[in-house]
């Protein structure tokens, strides 16, 4: 479940947990469709030309099922099709899921489907005979625009107080871009003063997304950032086991915090946004432990506010309310991290550096053959979606704090042409 | 597209066609989700000590995907599952779908949820060390009735002269059952003066089924039965090409008549139900023609009335509705065609005699030992639901008219346990 | 095993019933080497364009594993082959089995194997673009031919007494022509002055193929035939069971003569060459069924000789030995049951109705568009080899003796492009 | 192939490389039969209780079939096996075939084919009831001896001057102990005055495995090691491209020749046997190099002879001989590099250091855990198989030379119960 917890959750939770209005189900049978339709699409004389080892659309289910993980389909003889291995995704990571919340309107939303890329052709890339093959040159996005056409209009719920949210689309975070809907984005500033949007897991990964690639995408320009902390993973981050986090530690939270520092500058230095830093209240936060965060955090020009939002409402985020208030009234230089027109070696090079705050990249040769196609295609100006963990700046989950010195490895590039971005693995 | 035409149609016709209320995306998801729960249950050490070489719970999708027809899942080692030769069935096909429409409430649905035989043990059935495995044994049951608790209320919709109506559920007519939901009969007929339910198809498949398995679960006594013909069918049984059916052909309608008296008697005779005619006029239908329909089915002391429901809406659908009010104004005997606790082979004895007016039944050596485990499980005594073809009363959709002496040969027996009856294939 | 028994078996038998000279294993070598050389051929680019869902060559197996019946092959990605559908077959029924025994020497060997048909191109059949793929086309024939060298010489062996046998190939009876080695009989005629070969099965089976197929590839013509019967199967072709089959039966052997009549009959009538009938003398034949047996074949003009060389050695077969002899004397009219250069249908009907005496013969439609196709590829001149049972003269193995008036079923219609003759099953 | 060149090779060349006398065809004969009876056992009621999942015993095939690296078997339905994943090994690498080749007699073979562990039963190895199942368990060794018996017979051919020679078996030098058979190498002890036998590769791979391995279970006490070098290899080991390996280059020798020289001390100073190192010559060797070989050898007290047998047959090898006869008459102290009663981790310690000379090895973790299931089976008593490279002393086919200070990594330990030795990966 994802609908919150204590007065800050949204409600009606458990359809939100369930089939909720569908969007899923529609995500998973748009996919499904077209991945029948390239098989069909095979089985009728294979006008295109694709080569059934190459097809890397998959078939997805709504669950983690390991019995789909790898299959052989097709089998059954000629008339069932041609015999492949294959895997059926989960329906989260389908690149529908990701084009949906990253298109403006139903028109856009084709288009991008059209440009999917589902395999490539038989031929070699050495001699430029094998050619990508999208959704649009089997004519599918027709079909699937059509599925997708209820879920593409956000879904309206509220909180326990009342307050309304829009809870739509949910692309994963690593092989997509993270966060809710461009429409559900536009509607909200249509329709309120404020709008708060999450991007979730460290700002490293949820806000360099939503920054790069959904602001990039909607032309969204944001007043201010709160980034939001908890003393005990700050503790954490400085080293101290999950069963001693309950208690005082003052010199395992001076060691976590350039963590949470990084994480500041990132935004205020790099985005040039305005930010505040929301401490999420827990009953066994100290007050010598609050107040080291607040008094490091304005060495870096930043307010610290604490949220109690969980424990009171509405009424427990009324002192950040109001310095995100503050914030947003004042001008702002937001910029990128990068160029989306530079190569995908200086894109990946940018994040990893300014945002992750690493010394090199090492792009391993499988890598960077397939950079040196998506670049013979022409289809390399686009945003780096960065496939990271959520538990540290590094590629590492294990390295806590704030590292300086190592290297980033990026094992696989791969393109979601429809999505519009290329994901670094 | 089964929404219906002209004026005889409901609405909202494009989201019935599409996904609806979401009630198959649910009953899909309910249905995937015991089948991982059977591949997980063996990947955990196998308690019930499943068979994987006997599972007959299938995943399915709600599309006609060819390349999932054979598949072989499981792949990728041990820590993937087992590998096994599987296939994915059509959503309306699942078992699911069947018990939807067959439940009383949602204490009902999870019983016959938990009644699903999902497949059966390591062992033989000659020194019964095989026994059936069902959803039940390995607790599938609440988190499949928690998916479907929605799609289990039915859905009102309106003809486009606002005559509400409601359509739940659509399980297949020959492995199921093939009518609505016990539900939305049920609620229709708390809510209006006279309900009207389809049972598609021929009389001897839909009437059969309705009559013989719906009405016994939901202990419903009908009222009337409307009979649904159209002269150019007739025609066709009487031997016309398609090509020819617009001309006039008295003597071909006489030699196709008998296969609608047939029906007739079959309602009025083995049902003991009252029942009327109903002609769905066509243009070139002439007077002639409708006059030799009438005085056919007069002989048979049954009413014929015109429907022009299709051209004029409500309005040319009122002597075909006085006749159904007059006749549902008379007390009426209905009976069963076969008593449930009889035997397998006298319950589907009785339906190729009685209904379909065969000669004999040759149940074959596979069937025959499917019925003996079945008796042996003390799994016998349920409605039949014969998986017969639409366009003749034989086994044989060439064969027109009404035949007598023929041979219905019965292939297949298997226990749909948790819809509550025997499919014969 | 397949030694024989008593003093009439050939040593030494456990070699030749093991490893023997190790032909099976060069078989098996030279079918697995053409399967392997496909499958790379289409890693290799593909430059013949094979359909790799139309391959119809097989790896082989000498042994019946179950196991590999039914496999899925070419898995784990593309560098590791195409996965499809594929399985083994078993070293016997292969079709370098019956070229070996086919072939008049080393080049001949060699341009048999080139003419094997592998499988099909990508296209359809309806429009001329799918064209068979040989062997020669990928270069197999030379390689194949190099592990067939040694297999292609005769292997002498002994009976008991001393008499020498050649024991050199084992083709499949139903899918391929069921006889000895060309190259065996060849040698034996050049080193010997009278040579008795096999035709194992009923003499439906194994004569005529080895009239009509190996003595029409080999240019040899019969002096003699000995048609080798039991009183005991004459009996059981009567009707009695196996239970009863030692006492005296002359009514059931009387109603099973008829089956030992028309086997005469087809040797003298149709293939016009003289015959002997000999008897395998089991304990229990009674003289009155001797009798019988001799009476009703003179009627025929065809002499009886008992056979006695189980018990008694070459000794037992001394009076069969010099009516052989007498009859080889003789000029005969040899003549084949059809003419090769007839169309497909005409071949299969002169064998069904003058050899099994069949009233018709129904090609089923699969049958039939797979002998359009062989005439379109002008692959249809060629002997026939028919798939039938040893059991019966029809295609039903429970029906005994002599039957008239019966319809052949053809099912299936393949070449063995190789081999030079076309099986129908 | 591998029949040697110019005078120094065996004939019939061209048989040794086809099927020579059927041994390998006997060999995957046996292994595909065990194959077979596991399978078959499952199928029958699997009284064994194995786990499809766990089977370890794979098919071959004496070829590098690409189409059969991964597949699935047992497809077809439940009549046809049960599916699972499965590949083809190719027949050298059978354990079957390292059996052969450490087999006494007949009794020895089959009790070693007893022994091999074809897989595990369902369970868990943390509870203990996961237990090795044996093709003795399941009845296999009696038919795979039968088919194995003639293969065991060492096969006699000759040089091309006529001096006598065995060639038997030929059982992969990584995964198996990769020299000729001990039935071979007894009767040649039996034959001969002096018998020459080949370890392959670098003496650290083929003369420890023949010193180790196969002298220890054979009971045979080497005379004296012809160690072979070329001028060459050293040079390479010295660094030299390949292009540059015909000029002289006496700095590249001398860097290359500790890697001999450690050899040497490997065979005099661990093994304790005389020893005298032969140089293949090449014509570009000048005399400088040869004679800077020989100071360094002799420094070790250890004579050098050139042999020149490819070009000039026996002739050329005289001075070799001569050196071997001499050091053949000394007595010498053979012994082991490590007790086969020792740890799994101190024997491969003990090659890894005393060998190798590697200073750690790091066993993974999945390796520690096969090393703890195998002690706890009891079957950890038995010489170590090493999987290496032939091309560097280290576990990188890259470095050359004599390296000091590395760290081998084991990464798999597996049994070969039958053969009697453990392989580490």
């Amino acid at each position: 479940g994802a609908a919150g917890g204590g007065w800050a959750q949204v409600i009606p939770m458990e359809d939100i947990n369930l089939h909720f209005t569908g969007d899923f189900h529609a995500i998973g049978a748009a996919n499904n469709l077209l991945a029948a339709m390239i098989d069909n699409h095979i089985y009728q004389g294979n006008k295109c030309n694709i080569d059934p080892r190459k097809i890397i659309w998959h078939r997805c289910v709504d669950m983690n099922d390991r019995q789909l993980r790898f299959i052989v389909d097709g089998l059954g003889g000629k008339a069932n099709g041609a015999s492949r291995e294959d895997w059926f995704d989960i329906t989260v990571a389908s690149e529908v899921m990701a084009i949906l919340c990253l298109s403006k309107d139903i028109d856009d939303l084709k288009a991008r489907l059209g440009r999917i890329i589902v395999g490539y052709t038989y031929g070699k890339q050495s001699d430029n005979t094998e050619k990508p093959v999208t959704a649009g040159q089997i004519n599918a996005q027709g079909a699937m625009a059509a599925l997708l056409k209820d879920a593409l209009k956000p879904n309206l719920v509220q909180t326990l107080e009342g307050t309304p949210a829009f809870i739509h689309g949910g692309p994963f975070a690593n092989i997509a871009h993270g966060c809710n809907s461009i429409m559900a984005t536009k509607l909200a500033l249509k329709l309120g003063d404020y709008v708060v949007t999450e991007g979730g897991f460290g700002a490293d990964l949820g806000a360099e997304k939503f920054l790069d690639i959904k602001c990039r995408f909607a032309g969204l320009k944001p007043s201010a950032v709160v980034i939001v902390a908890t003393v005990r993973a700050l503790k954490s981050h400085g080293g101290v086991a999950k069963a001693d986090l309950e208690k005082e530690n003052l010199d395992a939270l001076k060691k976590g915090l350039p963590n949470l520092l990084q994480h500041v500058e990132n935004i205020t230095q790099v985005y040039k946004l305005p930010a505040v830093v929301a401490i999420n209240a827990f009953p066994k936060d100290t007050k010598a432990e609050l107040d080291l965060v607040e008094a490091e955090c304005k060495k870096l020009g930043v307010n610290v506010a604490l949220s109690e939002v969980w424990a009171k409402g509405g009424e427990g985020g009324k002192a950040l309310a109001e310095e995100v208030v503050r914030l947003a009234s004042q001008p702002n230089q937001f910029t990128f991290s990068y160029d989306e027109k530079a190569s995908i070696k200086d894109k990946i090079e940018a994040i990893a550096k300014k945002i992750y705050h690493a010394e090199n990249v090492n792009i391993l040769p499988v890598a960077q053959k397939q950079i040196a196609q998506l670049e013979k295609l022409g289809l390399d100006k686009v945003p780096i979606c960065m496939a990271k963990t959520q538990y540290s700046f590094t590629d590492d989950p294990a390295i806590k704090g704030a590292p300086k010195g190592w290297t980033l490895t990026v094992r696989n590039i791969k393109i979601s042409a429809g999505a519009g971005f290329i994901v670094a693995l």
